[in-house]
């Protein structure tokens, strides 16, 4: 892709999940022909998710599911941001099991004493008061905590359910310390991102339907945004927001229209 | 007990109890003897503790084991602070068991559903996920936050274990309500352990171990205020301290002097 004058090349795209290819249990009508022509028109991209309950392996599995063609290799999720955060070092895991094997495969050393960081996930049931105090005197002895989000909840089955933020809330407060979020919208989160494709911010777009996490995270990291109106999209909260995107998308399937007609 | 000119009489005294009445398994020399000089002259006084682990019955128990006088209407603790606080709302407890009975003798209906307020003390185990998020879900559809106490830890027998401050801060960040804490050092302990005994702030005296909690406390509820040299006071951190008590006592034992010698 060559840029013309005034223009400025995309050489690298990040495709939020929930919301941007799937909705309400179904894919998005023409989502995987935008992703298809991203491939065939040579354009990195990442599909990037912001949940902490699955690993890059099973969030890759539920989108084949949907028809798209991704391998674990192209999905980036908190747990792979806090892996590069980590930086190998000896790890406690407050989180679900399955994203255990994320940490595993990148070989983090992981620890249930002596810790030098603690990250903490929706751990769900796995909040425990012993697992909360063991987590609380690691950090006392020196560990920090490595937060993979810090929402404060999320809409379960039967009700709302507490997320990861108020479990890293209660250990800030009984340590005095502050937590590293590495997850959306954190500004780390959409640097590793890009990062793992070696594209530069500023030829990057986020494509996303959360106009604070997805487009003012990545508007705080540096990249261009595209806000789609389909999964949690609202006019009312848009009109609102503090935050505006670059571009404003039927559907993702508007993807590869955009990219063409503003930036080659 | 008449009052002499450029002297405040003392009308009601408020005990704290551990590193007080007894430290690390004793009674301090001459506690009982301070105890019954107070009752002997006719000043009435409550024994306060900040515990949220034990009822009344049950502190009173344990100093009757260290040979003090002290029947449970003596004992004035956050759960009772709680029960004045509350005026009969319906309330979830999450604390333990121990402390139950302190409502159920007052009357406050307890309910596990549609709660108009959430009691967190220090719940240890039943710190629970599930607990945690049934609380969360009242507080959300109205129930008040209230706290028996926002301490970070306390030191148990095989280290520091959390209390009940971290998820007292949980529920506040998942909410963003405010709890209101009624145990020490918060003005509303003191002046309703004042009000059971109908004595006035800046004619009470509070004798504690603590620099902040009882001295600052007591001091920000307009009493008067004594800090002895048992229990946890530490010459270093009461030099650093931003609190001055009217008196520096070697032990409880100096109380009836003190009283004597300036008040009386």
């Amino acid at each position: 892709m060559a840029g013309k004058a005034g223009k400025r090349e995309i050489r690298g795209v990040l495709l939020d999940i929930d919301g941007v290819l799937y909705v309400g249990g179904q894919a998005v009508e023409g989502g995987r022909e935008a992703v298809a022509w991203l491939r065939d028109n040579g354009i990195p991209f990442r599909c990037v998710s912001n949940t902490t309950s699955r690993s890059r392996r099973s969030i890759a599995e539920k989108l084949r599911g949907y028809g798209y063609e991704i391998d674990a290799g192209l999905v980036f999720n908190p747990p792979l941001a806090a892996v590069r955060h980590l930086a190998g070092k000896r790890t406690f895991l407050l989180t679900k099991e399955g994203v255990r094997e994320d940490f595993e495969a990148a070989g983090i050393p992981l620890a249930e004493d002596d810790a030098e960081a603690v990250v903490v996930g929706d751990a769900g049931d796995g909040f425990s008061y012993a697992a909360m105090n063991r987590a609380f005197r690691m950090v006392l002895d020196g560990a920090a905590i490595v937060a993979l989000e810090k929402d404060r909840y999320w809409m379960g089955d039967d009700g709302l359910m507490l997320s990861a933020g108020p479990f890293v809330a209660a250990l800030e407060y009984a340590t005095g310390q502050t937590a590293t979020v590495v997850g959306k919208p954190s500004a780390a989160f959409f640097s590793l991102a890009l990062a793992d494709m070696g594209v530069p911010p500023e030829e990057a777009l986020m494509v996303g339907d959360d106009i604070r996490t997805d487009i003012g995270g990545a508007q705080g990291a540096g990249m261009r945004t595209a806000l789609v109106m389909t999964g949690k999209f609202r006019k009312d909260i848009f009109d609102a927001a503090p935050y505006q995107p670059d571009h404003l998308l039927g559907s993702v399937a508007d993807l590869p229209a955009v990219i063409e007609a503003t930036y080659i």
